[in-house]
């Protein structure tokens, strides 16, 4: 069966008839991947009227609001999402963020067609109980070849927001497990957390940073702060929130300005330490991104990163880097903390979309001292790991670290060129690898070009206030880049 | 592929050889199920030496504590879990009671034979955004089939705690909603949330039970009141707490007993509700189990959870019924809170599990007013609903639910005879469906009794204090529950 659907991605991509093509892009690459698509290609506006129809449909079941279009899954292909109308774009935005060697990718469906992994997809383990045979060899060939330097300890969890409310878990209990020393928990303790109360429950802190944003379920939502919509009407926790660099673009040409906002920035992360420790709130850890992504992609250097860090080591905070969506490789190393070039860059790592499971890395010392205290029924989920040890392999055999480098290069030149082109409209074009971001001079505007640009088959995803975020596929080649930046262009043309 | 999938299944059904067991039971009964085993065979103490070599390799990664053996998922078979010794044990706790239909139910890799479904195990969308064009026709083949009354509405999740945390978010939605009316939020609402600050995060709550369980993130623990060790160390909410009934079995014998146990903890719900209005943090809603599943299987009558319902409206708090553990079939309904013969039992439903797809139902005043509100990026995963299809319909083409009334009752007479013949070490024996327990005279015992019946070929679980619970499959017949009750009764002899 994998020979017959191999068959199948090829002869797709064989036939890649462009006839019948509302717009198709003036810039038609070479085909590189042969099971890729070799440019968009629009039939209807989008949403069309199959994606109209389904809406409507959906609708009656769900709230829809923010439902983009409906996918033909069975027919994407490498870069390009095609719609239910028959529309292909190429995907600059990868269901944010979260696909990481493209739609479809043959090495995907190979290990599908081999029966031997299938028992995996169909019995879901309690991992935490009943794993098995294979899940520690499973967790070496994926997630452990991968690990953050100083990490050998790694927990799964189903999704995003579960690995940070976890990580989240394993700071308070380190913090209060060396507050207490070795006599273990009081009757006290153990009576009082039943109820919510101290001392079970401790009044400790997560001290996060303005613009961050973690996930959405309440402990992970009180250390967001990127946008009212995710947060308005959710009782949270008064925990400490520190000023994030607001930094100047291209970062090396504002290096003395932005030297001086990150102090700023540090200094007042100090004062909020001392000052949640004299309200009786002590924070046990310290939480951010890399870069900012949801909140704007905002960036800040790796100094700043790893003073924090020796902030959060002075202050006895755990450090926690949440690279859920800067881990994967899009920004041409495998995790975004690689680049501050620390041997010893956090206390734990949060990752999940482009990971396919969502966990965290942990060093030895932030491990629950007992069974059952990190846990859930799955606790993430084996199908997964397996995805995983293929996508590594292909980064691996592929060197797309290397290609992300490179493409993220040619976008990040191809947006400078842009934003001198069109100074009105652009502004703060910056990025690491292909994970870039540009600002556009507002909100309605970008609204605007984000639809006039999925009309004419490019996917792009918004972030921040009036920020573009680019987060295409490990597989996005220079000629992607240079297919987008011409149909960008075009666009951008009728905003001059 | 399929075809060699399912000979490969059958084979061993065939196969199924006996020897080499060091323990066998004496009840050998015929397979009615060709693809299931037709008993427990023990080769080694569990876990055996394969487990521990692996135990000791996971050690280097996880927290090993709550391990109890390694499986081999690949040889399990219907009711019986074989591990990496080669053991095969009749389970009736199925992974914490996440196993619908048994292990590699044919139907399952059927469906995964079919190379149309492929690309949606490959492809995992962002399902709020771009969903595929089958997701709400799939839907409503699954979930929506099984809606329960009054509700037409459904929001798939990762994972039970998800499930729930947006479950709360949406009744703090709506509640706040309702307070503001048409106005919309203010400008003052959207500043001071960013913040965590009140009025955008307003002090709001949830009333929940001593004892029960609703998973382990923030917002979910802070209504979890189970197990210290699940609490222990985590900062938590000053949320309302109310007794659970502490009723005494079989309910039909103590009546009156237990009415009026209920209707003290009925007037303490309404008290709270009171208090913490004035204290100003409103209860914005009430979550109950059906029957307290973690907290050690604590029942309570209809007539108590109509009421409660009512208190609920009364007073204006959405009433959140948590059927992650009890939902999909195992009470002989398929969801527990049927027994209530209530047209309108709740506002929400929620779900997990069993269900192998995590979310909630709510009715249509519980759905956020925008997009983005509830809302991550996967919001479930479209393979899970494709297989939670295929449950369904065995369910309905083996009248599984029937068989779980059958069952249930054989093994509810068979526990209550036991507890005649062991009177001080059995007692309060309990169940609807196959969701049964028993209380053992004390913890040590229990942890004893549960090591002695894996020992011969019976997987159970514990919960609450000193209970144990049973949670089989849907597909454990009135044959398996003989067997059961024999290995049991062989095992209890021992501490007569």
């Amino acid at each position: 069966m994998a020979s017959l659907l191999l068959k199948r991605l090829s002869l797709h991509s064989l036939r890649s008839s462009l006839s019948g093509c509302r717009h198709v892009s003036k810039a038609a690459p070479q085909a590189q991947m042969e099971w890729d698509y070799d440019g968009p290609c629009m039939k209807t506006a989008v949403p069309g009227p199959r994606s109209m129809e389904r809406l409507k449909q959906l609708g009656e079941i769900q709230n829809v609001d923010a439902i983009n279009f409906f996918c033909n899954y069975e027919e994407s292909r490498g870069n390009y999402l095609v719609d239910v109308d028959g529309n292909r774009m190429l995907d600059v935005y990868t269901q944010i963020s979260s696909i990481p060697i493209g739609y479809n990718h043959p090495a995907l469906h190979k290990l599908m067609a081999d029966p031997n992994n299938l028992s995996t997809f169909v019995n879901r383990p309690a991992l935490g109980i009943l794993p098995p045979g294979n899940f520690a060899d499973k967790l070496a060939e994926s997630l452990l070849s991968v690990a953050p330097s100083g990490m050998t300890r790694v927990q799964t969890m189903a999704c995003g927001s579960c690995s940070n409310e976890n990580a989240y878990k394993a700071m308070f209990i380190a913090y209060r497990n060396r507050e207490r020393g070795p006599g273990g928990p009081t009757q006290e303790d153990l009576r009082s957390c039943l109820i919510n109360q101290e001392p079970g429950c401790p009044d400790l802190s997560i001290l996060s940073f303005m613009g961050g944003f973690h996930g959405r379920t309440m402990g992970c939502l009180a250390t967001t702060h990127s946008k009212a919509i995710h947060k308005l009407d959710i009782p949270s926790l008064d925990w400490p929130i520190a000023p994030f660099p607001r930094l100047q673009y291209p970062l090396e040409e504002f290096t003395r300005d932005n030297a001086a906002e990150e102090a700023r920035c540090l200094e007042e992360v100090e004062d909020l330490i001392m000052q949640w420790r004299q309200k009786g709130r002590p924070v046990a850890g310290i939480v951010v991104e890399p870069i900012q992504a949801e909140g704007g992609d905002n960036h800040a250097s790796a100094d700043f990163f790893k003073s924090l860090r020796n902030i959060a080591r002075k202050h006895g905070c755990a450090f926690h880097v949440d690279e859920v969506q800067t881990g994967g490789g899009c920004t041409g190393k495998f995790w975004a903390h690689e680049h501050w070039g620390s041997d010893d860059p956090a206390d734990i790592v949060s990752f999940s979309k482009k990971l396919l499971t969502g966990g965290y890395y942990h060093k030895t010392d932030l491990q629950a001292d007992k069974g059952y205290r990190i846990f859930n029924t799955w606790m993430g989920d084996p199908s997964k790991n397996l995805f995983l040890v293929e996508v590594l392999n292909v980064i691996r055999r592929e060197n797309l670290l290397e290609e992300v480098t490179r493409s993220g290069k040619a976008l990040l030149q191809g947006l400078y060129a842009l934003q001198e082109q069109y100074p009105g409209l652009l502004s703060r074009a910056r990025g690491q690898g292909t994970f870039c971001a540009i600002d556009i001079r507002d909100d309605p505007t970008r609204s605007k070009i984000l639809l006039k640009a999925r009309d004419k088959g490019v996917l792009m995803g918004g972030c921040g206030e009036r920020s573009i975020r680019f987060r295409p596929a490990l597989i996005f080649k220079e000629y992607h880049v240079a297919l987008f930046l011409n149909i960008f262009n075009d666009v951008l043309a009728e905003f001059k």
